[in-house]
């Protein structure tokens, strides 16, 4: 029996045509030598090299070793090469030229896929915002008062934003002893994930712009999952009153794949009804729907622990940009902000330990035992997908790290 | 009577050769050519050309269109260029080829001299924290618990550093109308500064790897003044529970010049008395004396508002380096980090509007009426000196940035 082509995917492939994100690798033989791929199935297309061999008029940007030039270069380009790529592979013509330059995804090594500009991670799910501020301030009110008339987000360290697969090494810091007092230093005791929607910024603006909220389509290019790692009990001690720091900083993992906005048309749909009204800027009531379903799956070493629903996120991304612009601050290409911690309504869709296993209190059962926080050895992954054209489903690459013991 | 060589400075001028700090320039020749330059007097010294000229081992770094390279390469490189440099400057040998590579500041452009990778932004005056504590939060203790034990800092916007003479745009944004209610949107009423001196990293860590006290000088480079513009009403309605964003955002300017830290040995001093015992990786007590003594002066449109001091910052450069690098977080090139305003125990060496006017209770009187915050077209300006050699001064490039109306 002959061989199968890696161009024949199953109909219902979440990697298939309807998809097409983009990544960076190398392969063995060529271990230094950065590419920009496209996702097919379970192989990456050498998508420089196709460029090359099919006369695209791409060349430049897909020959560069890092998505950056071809996030800079705007929507219609963007538009362009999607299609073009999309005829490398679904198009007989090309059969012969496309097949040598598909490389099994076990054969290869996915790389970090661009230069993050400035990181800025929001805070939009309701049902997180609640969750958190009943555990960290037990005697106020669960929700700020500012929580429902702005995104409320902040700024992330961009250097530690590390790709899928990188390990995430538990981080030393201060932390209050159990009883209160002067802090304690060592390895963090509340190593734990946030599970998130990042999105990709390519077109920039200048100092003083503002992006509206119809605008959102020409300044971002795609969507990847994320995991904001955290490190509750230093968190808890070091954030007030500026906010999160150290707990943080440490390690931001993201998929090693970036699926271009466009994948996403057939899962657009309504963000929750806002119980106030909203200030112009972000006044989406009457703007095509800007939530994204996207259903994602965190598993904690194989196992299973939630699906947060991206669905019940409150502000959409557009909002996001908006207000993050709004002041002038200029947007320069590879800014990548995410939409917090995703959790939905009920316990199995809450996207954090934290909030999973409320502080501590109530253990997860894993198969391999109890979990408060993530132990020295636990590898999280996360994964999702979203509905696309014809009932087909558009998968977003996986991000996973698993946690090594502190070291120093 | 000849007109006097730029090499032949006044004995006391504070840019001499104990100074020598680095910026990237243009001319209205070569708009587009950006070159690293020394600063001299009123001078700037062509760095790539003299290097050119003289055949230095290093003219590939200071050939380069901003100080990146140079950064990069480390301690051992910065000491020697540095030697190097101020050789051309003062030996007789090279006076002919120096003087046509020295140009007026008045006939250049200056630029911003790095690109910055992460932003940090302190919270190191006491005097600062306990002021703004008292009138943020009237009802808990001005100083939060955490802030004697660790130095408190979140990240900010790096794409939105500017270099000094960059107007600052008047930000939009939510504020609450004074009654209290819901918040309205519109230009800021309460544009201040934030009086401040920045640290650039040159030498990258691995992630993981952190920077212990002694270790400060391998990886900072230089200092620069900053002034981290702020919009304290938007800041207040937006900053719980994850910290200053937009306030903060739309503007941070810094020196066209940064000052490597060598130039500063003079300026050295101990920090205040410690009020509680720190946790190792803090603890100064027995290490050289971390402080410096830079004194700020603020001007609004020519008139000097405060004289913040430096040597008063409970946290000093290296804590902070420590702290930041304590849980693993990597360091890049080009990273900056500020102190936080700087302001000390008297109310004219207080480093913000804020402070110098109670919330705006307590106006400022200007020559030209009276000032609570910033008023459109109002200029704002620091300027610093440290104590350098032989008595000499060291100054510090200024910082400069006009008021422009909001648009939109």
């Amino acid at each position: 029996m002959p061989q199968q082509s890696p161009l024949d995917l199953p109909e219902d492939d979440p990697f298939g045509p309807h998809n097409l994100p983009y990544g960076v690798f190398t392969t063995t033989d060529a271990p230094r030598h950065r590419r920009i791929g496209v996702r097919y199935g379970d192989h990456v297309l050498d998508t420089a090299a196709a460029a090359a061999a099919l006369g695209s008029a791409h060349t430049e940007v897909l020959g560069a070793p890092l998505l950056n030039p071809l996030l800079a270069a705007g929507r219609p380009v963007w538009e362009a090469v999607r299609a073009e790529v999309r005829g490398w592979l679904t198009d007989p013509a090309h059969r012969a030229a496309i097949e040598p330059l598909l490389f099994p995804l076990a054969d290869v090594t996915l790389h970090l896929p661009f230069e993050v500009a400035d990181y800025v991670d929001f805070y939009a799910s309701e049902h997180h915002a609640t969750n958190v501020g009943q555990m960290f301030r037990p005697n106020e009110a669960a929700l700020p008062p500012n929580w429902k008339h702005l995104p409320i987000g902040y700024h992330g360290r961009a250097g530690t934003v590390v790709v899928s697969g990188t390990p995430v090494v538990r981080p030393l810091g201060q932390r209050l002893p159990a009883g209160g007092g002067s802090p304690e230093f060592g390895p963090t005791r509340r190593l734990d994930i946030e599970a998130e929607v990042g999105f990709v910024v390519g077109t920039p603006t200048a100092l003083g712009e503002r992006v509206p909220l119809d605008s959102f389509r020409d300044h971002v290019f795609g969507v990847t999952l994320l995991n904001d790692w955290s490190a509750r009990d230093v968190q808890s001690w070091e954030y007030r009153p500026l906010g999160p720091f150290l707990g943080k900083s440490f390690a931001t993992s993201v998929s090693a794949w970036i699926t271009p906005l466009e994948a996403f048309d057939a899962a657009r749909t309504s963000p929750p009804a806002r119980d106030l009204p909203l200030l112009d800027y972000l006044d989406d009531s009457a703007a095509e729907p800007g939530g994204l379903d996207i259903r994602i799956e965190v598993a904690v070493n194989g196992h299973t622990v939630s699906r947060p629903p991206f669905s019940a996120m409150y502000w959409t991304a557009a909002q996001q940009l908006a207000h993050m612009t709004v002041n002038g601050a200029s947007l320069r290409t590879g800014d990548l902000f995410a939409s917090g911690t995703v959790s939905g309504p009920e316990r199995e869709q809450r996207g954090c330990l934290l909030e999973l296993t409320w502080a501590g209190r109530d253990p997860l059962e894993l198969p391999d035992g109890e979990r408060t926080f993530l132990a020295d050895g636990d590898e999280v992954t996360l994964t999702a997908w979203a509905p696309g054209p014809d009932g087909r489903r558009v998968g977003l690459g996986e991000v996973s790290g698993r946690i090594a013991a502190a070291t120093g």
